[in-house]
């Protein structure tokens, strides 16, 4: 039943048989599989080494094959290798000799590389798809909080006002980026290892470029060795999901943060929330804390998939079957968390008072500072004065406010207005581009808006 | 149905319930819960809390349903989290209220962290049999060839002939730190979690030392936040997993090299080795390339388990619910990789001939020097002479003991003598303790079996 | 000047020379590498291969040179590969020929594994040492905490109340498995490499178990290519140091979200913070930050280290000379935050009315449910009463306290009494060993104390 | 001293300096810190914040501060922070108070990741000119073994002949992804984070797209909160390096096989490699090997970026200082290994007597499947009938050939001829676009050589 059995005088043991199965990870690839063999039927018969009506018949058992596959009647077994394997199997029985045809100018080194590229291919789309949906959700959560006010921070210690859609918009900027790290995975995971052979191409005239067509993908990689040995285009995808979830980890902290009592600034959802089993209170932020868990192991993921490349010599080398498991595991895992933050995201509600209120008046200590160079205090100066007002306010255990309205005229260069610690006085003050002003807050709402309908736009064309 | 409801409005999106169910991984924790479960109700009975028949009641219950589990009945849902509700819930159905009183004084984060603890503690036991078998099987193919020659390399160059049982030896040597790692990692994983509550312990008076010991457990682990929040034992038998199969992917590299058309040192066993499905002369090494393979998996095992834990808050964090994939996938590698290994080794037939035939003349080069040395010359001059010797054998193109041969007298101090460049003299010239000298390996051979036999026995012992 | 150039016939070029050049990284093994020396001059003297006159000539220039080293006299140039052709170059300035002696019957790939394992069990030791102090601190700062409350935490939300001693003590304890790794790291360590020659042993009479007390490393390593090709040991070190890493980034997780201002538990000594350059008020805890970055790095280096080692073939392979940068940046990194945490953790200061303060009634709800059992219901069954009750006061914007004075008598079963809903109340009726019950915490404590100066005393033994 | 003590009434430790120091690290900056401040003067001058003459002060002050650095004038202090802090300490002691006008309208936070993405660019662009070196030469030696023999591998087992251009060309491929995943990761770097203060923007009229232009930064990123979170630049190319050089330890590990004793395919020159101090005859591919182990380290440093900004929360957070180490290192790893192989690969030289006759007759195997399949023979069927004659000729101790010659006429189906059985005829017989065939070979390497000098071309253009 092994397609290799020939050379060797014992049959396999059954510890191999199941060591060395790959089905229970690349059985997903099926469809893909029945794709590529039907192209290749069509190409044998386009190169004369199979009759027309033979392809079409192969084409036929395959299309059944693929539906069987499809509605779960196929059974999986340890002893067949692989989804490979299995659909040959299954063809032998239906076309008998016939199916033996069709290893004809192949192999499985540069069929299962066109079945993974297949799979990326297919799954960069969706990602493609689905980051825009995240990104649209949180631009539209921060559309609703474009002119409410929160503490903004760094080292986790508040630093100045922002408005509650400035950060938002922070982490979908991260997403823009993720998109076109996919997009360009996307362009060379494209390219097609068909016709390639086993190493070194192929005796038979298989026409690379017509085979590449005829299942989507684009044109032949340039050297067959390379077709074969090379998981380039996994590593890369598999790179771009994990630095994509870090960035949804990012999120996931900031908002398992902001949803502690102590802060209290966000609610989540029942929905997308827990309780304890022990603790009739609890409400728990797992969804979030699961991300931040899972980004953990598509580091591992990449990690994984890097060391198993590194040192391989050329040539088809059975160490890489071992990347489906970090590549399913990722695909799947960035999949599930974009779509559950994208359920998610709309349901989260700010509670945009406690937000406001939690603002210090140390928050614009800055405002101060720049207050004053702009009375000629160089910089360095102006943010010592202040910086020793802060310390006079904590040693009193007062506001900023209070000590600046106590402070005696004249006495360290121009006088300080305590009126204009506000908040809002401090975003509406900030005139770069990019700011937390509000104005320029809403252009970058719209900007955003803009550019993801530019790419939804992209993605319709080019499907 | 969840355990914990109570305090949410709304019931758990689906997207929430499959993201984050744990059930596809936890479920083999099934047999470790039960066992838990059942150790907790005679220690709610101990305490007063329930009656000596309820708790009758619920061993009775739990052992059913753990029988049931194992013989395929439970159908495992989606919808229920994980094999602790999915075993709660059937009680509730076969015990109905009093199901509600087993949860008196616990909470899902110490019971988990408990299952945790046997399942690894298990398979630590499982693998310090299953190592010594592995080493023993290298030791008993050393012992076959203890008196065979091969080259030995450094930089994958010949550097110095050896006997085949040597490296043999080195390779079997990486097993018997591992199987320390191991022994030691497993004095760490009995320490009980169990009566540790949520976080702050209980105010039942559960009695820990009872319950620790009723599962088979240590002493409990003294506070209980540490004792939910903490995953040390798992991240480090990932660890001790991890650099276990970069020792076996050493034994894979050594072998596939050695296995290769142009050094021909060993031949594979048919059973253990698969053919091509395009080239029909093939037989390809895959159990030792996957091996290979699989280690890259397993290093990306323990970096997902240190970035799972790094910079978590104390307490349980759902984080760590992703542990178990990184755990359960290195558990189950590791084991398959040794099992197969145990089966394979025994069954590799060295070609001895052309091993002794492949060692280079130049392998002798160090012996040479060494020999100068006896006459009085520095060792970095003896050095140097045999090194421009070799050169000149290189540049003529003739084998180091020609050139010996046809030095002329005194022209660069004492004489030296070509007929001692043999490897027989080589291995049996070295003096030093460890060394390739064959008395000196068959006392390794002895030494490690005694070992062994000594190890075997503790573990007989201990269990 | 290359100790190795006798066979080639060009020189090696100054790319070469910079790019495999390691002596930026293995100068710091000076001191070893001149005591390994010294130990393999008296070596040779006993074995008779040179007279106690040489012996003594060499170990006398070696201690000058070690001195030379010491004092910052030594030049280190690229074109002198290592620190061995360092000190050997020196050693034929003072010495001439007799120098050209030292390398009989030794090999650079023993002499840097001794080099190696000598220092990693330098730095284990000081480790051992250095892991106590932060432990003590740790324990100290929790006695001064051991009746001031504050809420504990699962997924970062309010859990139950806890003694600020209870968190911090969950954290040493962390340490003291620390400790117990290093130690059984250290005792694998130990073992000797010398004399093992390059891969084969040596055809001089060597005494390794000589050689090795003289450089005060324990038995010889038993097969000799293991002992050259074998650097598990710094795998297995720089891997405890990530654990303990990780250890540490929770620590830091931990304060820093206490130190933000929404927290206000722990107010951070200045002398350990930092301000901004732009914002006159900030105070960030940037040492605890930097923790919490350096546990990242020091998980790249386990990585690195493994990948280093996966697959490699038996005998030394120049690749594992890049084991130094990993082995030496997570020795420094570990090192300097422990150094840096003792030093800090001291002046923490917690604020105790505030940490009081925060408790949220809410946090007591567990305890009411507890209570209802005690009274016969069955634990679900009070779970869900309490769980609807606390959804009432979030409905109604109040307390815990004021919803449950508020119920109705008999109507969903025994009677609820609001005064017991204290923090107090809470952890003293905790009722299991390792709780955090104000009594058990004095005992934990007491039991790390006792732990500490235990091991303290193990240290001053076995110096 | 500090630029942020102000609030702080304590002076930090010197343990806090030592340990929050990055001198050692970020003084390879000190060029992009000048050029970015000069940038900022004239800024502060367009906005009217200082005067014209103010700014052409700064300016001067700064290019003399730089051509110190450059000469090696600057004394680096622990207690001075970073490189931000030298510069400005030696700015005050040049132009006093006007020195602390600098800092008006900017932080460290955005001054750092300006410095930082244009450190990252200039390393872009040049690994784009290094890569393409590389990539020549390699091309280069295929042209000269573009008619030469040697036996192809998959699983390191023979498979079929291919000619000796043909695997360099397959590792040349690896590299043309690489540029381009360089150059799309240029583009992204070149976004400007200046003029975005601490996190909000600045509250001066700062031009951020003319602050862009000045320092050859492309766009203002769009959201300054993430303009100063944002690393993903620095893991991308991080991720970049580490993938490449995986591919840069694969052409190690094959030239490492390849020069072999055993294989004896290629010849190392002399001024790339290393001798032995112990064993005269040595000759190591140290190069290839330190290679192989340095992509080990640069996986490390890409997993160690990942888990750095994994769960970050917004804003600058200390933890990222630590970016330094693993982004310096993997460059300087990747820009040293790819400049020594560029100087290595043309001094290679293969043994093309050896490489042919190494060809074992069962490398034509697929030939004579093929062969039958042309007579009509089903694929499979065709397989099968080969590998039992190479199983006949194992078993016979006898070549493909004669096996083949001796086969009695209408046995199993058409009859086989012996004398189609050379690698030559092998190689010929190849009809697919990207094999082996001398014709395609050729293609190949001019289409690579097309395609660097376009790249070159774009290169020139761009700078």
């Amino acid at each position: 039943m092994k397609t290799w059995q020939g050379r060797l005088s014992t049959p396999s043991s059954s510890l191999f048989d199941s060591f060395t199965s790959s089905i229970v990870q690349d059985r997903v690839l099926a469809p893909y599989d029945v794709a590529v063999s039907q192209a290749h039927a069509r190409a044998l018969a386009r190169a004369g080494l199979i009759s027309g009506e033979e392809a079409a018949q192969l084409v036929a058992a395959l299309s059944d094959i693929g539906d069987e596959i499809g509605s779960g009647q196929m059974e999986w077994r340890d002893d067949l290798e692989d989804v490979h394997t299995h659909i040959e199997v299954q063809l032998r029985e239906k076309l008998g000799d016939l199916a033996g045809k069709l290893h004809t100018g192949r192999s499985r080194n540069d069929q299962v590389a066109a079945d993974l590229r297949l799979y990326v291919r297919d799954h960069e789309r969706r990602l493609l798809h689905m980051l825009l949906d995240l990104e649209g959700a949180l631009i539209e959560l921060a559309s609703r909080y474009s002119d409410a006010l929160m503490p903004g921070y760094t080292h986790l210690q508040q630093a100045q006002p922002v408005l509650i859609a400035y950060p938002l918009l922070a982490h979908a900027a991260m997403l823009t980026r993720d998109w076109e790290r996919f997009r360009e995975a996307m362009a060379r995971t494209t390219h097609s290892p068909l016709g390639s052979g086993a190493l070194a191409g192929s005796s038979f005239p298989i026409d690379r470029r017509h085979l590449a067509e005829a299942v989507g993908l684009g044109a032949p990689i340039e050297n067959s060795l390379d077709a074969v040995s090379d998981r380039d285009f996994a590593v890369e995808f598999v790179f771009a999901a994990a630095l994509c979830m870090t960035h949804l980890s990012r999120l996931a902290e900031d908002v398992i943060i902001w949803s502690s009592v102590e802060f209290g600034f966000v609610k989540l959802p029942d929905g997308f929330a827990s309780g304890s089993s022990m603790m009739p209170q609890k409400k728990n932020p797992d969804v979030l804390e699961l991300i931040r868990g899972k980004s953990a192991l598509v580091i591992g993921d990449v990690t994984a998939l890097l060391v198993l490349v590194k040192g391989l010599p050329l040539g088809y080398n059975r160490d890489i079957q071992e990347d489906k498991t970090p590549l399913f595991h990722s695909t799947e895992t960035l999949e599930g968390s974009i779509a559950i933050l994208s359920a998610m995201v709309p349901e989260m509600a700010f509670d945009v008072d406690r937000c406001a209120a939690s603002i210090s008046s140390f928050a614009m200590a800055t405002d101060l500072a720049e207050h004053l160079v702009r009375q000629g205090v160089p910089f360095r100066e102006a943010h010592a004065r202040v910086g020793s007002l802060v310390s006079r306010a904590l040693d009193q255990g007062s506001g900023l406010t209070d000590i600046v309205a106590a402070e005696p005229a004249g006495e360290a260069g121009p006088r300080l207005d305590p009126t204009m610690l506000t908040p809002e006085a401090s975003v509406r003050g900030k005139a770069t581009e990019g700011s937390t002003n509000p104005e320029d807050v809403r252009r970058q709402i719209e900007r955003a808006g803009a550019r993801i309908a530019a790419r939804r736009h992209w993605l319709e064309r080019s499907s």
